[in-house]
């Protein structure tokens, strides 16, 4: 599996004892990592038995509490499990205060490197890549300065049709250009052979979009647009508009809003009010909009393969 | 009951699954306290139905993160649940510095007044009091300046024997000195009655102390000398007092030499490394020295009556 996404809460502001606050595992390709990190996070990585040893990536998102809490305490835990490896941080220049803040007034000096990546709540822009993922932060429209985060497989190297090639005589040293994507052309020129005659496909690259706290936008649905899983917010039912434009959160309707307009292929909502004991009717109301959508319930496991 | 004491954490720095980190909720008399606050302590407290709303005071021991780290969390509840009462907490500068940068960058001004005092980790002082309760704070001996905490309830009122008091004549104006143990001697000297004779003993007023995390200090026996009940840490077992001395932390052993030197009543151990998976042993090596020893379960409630 490309692709496993694990829930490991979904409660906004205030926990409820069922419901911990924003927190997800993402293991994609070869990367293991973080999104946000709310109060009890390395409590709820214990109870899906997700390995702290393997996070080399953490994303934050805004540093209200229920999105960063957990991650004083995960790091400290991490130190003293011996930890060395670095851990790259991506987030706001006002969560590596607090965190130095922390380090600097305990005395509990970590084991090992926190790589800062300070993120830009303005603009978009890739924070992370290497061959096979790529990871940009968008601007979120909350009440302080927000990112959501996008995670993009790389385009993948095609498969190369041995038998096409040696028909064509295509020297071995051009097989990575033709895993690359790239047309034939002998050196006079004289011969030109399209990709798709020397390769299968492998398949579409996939793509993960998270909101964790924001308000309905249209530069939202541009920056998602296409995805094939969208996280979204949801924090109010639409009856609860008006609380939801003041504090700047999105209802459930205007999840499913900007699903349907990104034409995203699935959407997962999550970050409720603690006012909602049961989460059908918010659902409900998601899908009247986007029917392809689910609960980012506490726990749950959303795999993709290319 | 006019003292209910209940676990909400026994662990010390990495939480386990089913043990969270340290938290104490004290009802003494008419007050309603914590003792420490580590992350996920908003969630225990949902667990074993201790109102947010009721709880004034806060004591904080230290800023390492298993004992503070669930506070901001816990105060951005207390205000979306509408708080307008003052909150008193009481710890070291460094702990007010954490929360103002918490509410300086999320712009989530809390809607209730923060009254702050700064404990001092060098000396012994008073640091509540009023008539039926006084709180101090002393020394601990740890890594970091850590205080521990005595709750004393005041001297009792005595109850007034009134039969006695009519047959000597006792004006009414002196029924109050009377109650606060004077004897009663007549204007002109001529009469003098035992104030034991005019009254019915109270009891002797109850006392608890809280040491959280320190290494064993004579100080320490010296400051929680003859208290009812006292809840001292014990991380370790005695075989790995090395480790504990280097962290500046106390083993089972030195937990029940504390309290039988203190001649303390009954002692409560916690704060247990998570290494140890059932707590048999450590309280065994406890009752080895100090019989009248009971383990800090979650959950678990200690009571007094006076």
């Amino acid at each position: 599996m490309i692709f496993e996404l694990v829930i490991l809460g979904n409660s906004s502001a205030t926990p409820t004892l069922h419901r911990f606050p924003s927190a997800q595992y993402l293991k994609m390709l070869d990367h293991h990592m973080l999104i946000d990190c709310g109060e009890g996070t390395q409590i709820q990585m214990q109870r899906y038995k997700i390995k702290k040893s393997k996070i080399k990536h953490i994303f934050i998102s805004h540093i209200h509490a229920d999105h960063m809490l957990g991650l004083p305490g995960l790091l400290f835990s991490m130190s003293l499990m011996q930890r060395t490896e670095p851990l790259h941080i991506y987030g706001p220049e006002t969560l590596f205060e607090i965190l130095d803040l922390f380090t600097k007034n305990t005395e509990s000096e970590l084991r090992f490197e926190i790589i800062k990546h300070i993120t830009n709540p303005d603009v978009t822009e890739v924070i992370f890549e290497d061959s096979t993922l790529k990871v940009s932060s968008f601007p979120l429209y909350h009440r302080i300065p927000t990112t959501g985060f996008l995670f993009q497989e790389q385009s993948k190297l095609h498969k190369l049709n041995t038998e096409a090639c040696e028909k064509h005589n295509i020297p071995f040293t051009l097989y990575t250009d033709i895993k690359r994507g790239k047309d034939f052309i002998s050196a006079d020129g004289s011969v030109h052979v399209k990709n798709k005659e020397l390769t299968f496909s492998s398949g579409t690259p996939i793509s993960y979009a998270y909101c964790s706290d924001t308000m309905y936008h249209k530069n939202v649905i541009e920056a998602v647009s296409g995805v094939d899983l969208l996280y979204h917010e949801a924090t109010f039912m639409h009856d609860k508009l008006a609380r939801a434009e003041e504090t700047k959160h999105s209802t459930a309707r205007q999840a499913g809003m900007v699903a349907q307009q990104a034409n995203v292929k699935k959407l997962i909502i999550g970050h409720f009010s603690s006012r909602y004991d049961v989460l059908d009717e918010l659902l409900a109301e998601t899908r009247a909009v986007f029917e392809n959508s689910f609960i980012a319930n506490e726990g749950e496991h959303f795999l993709m393969n290319g």
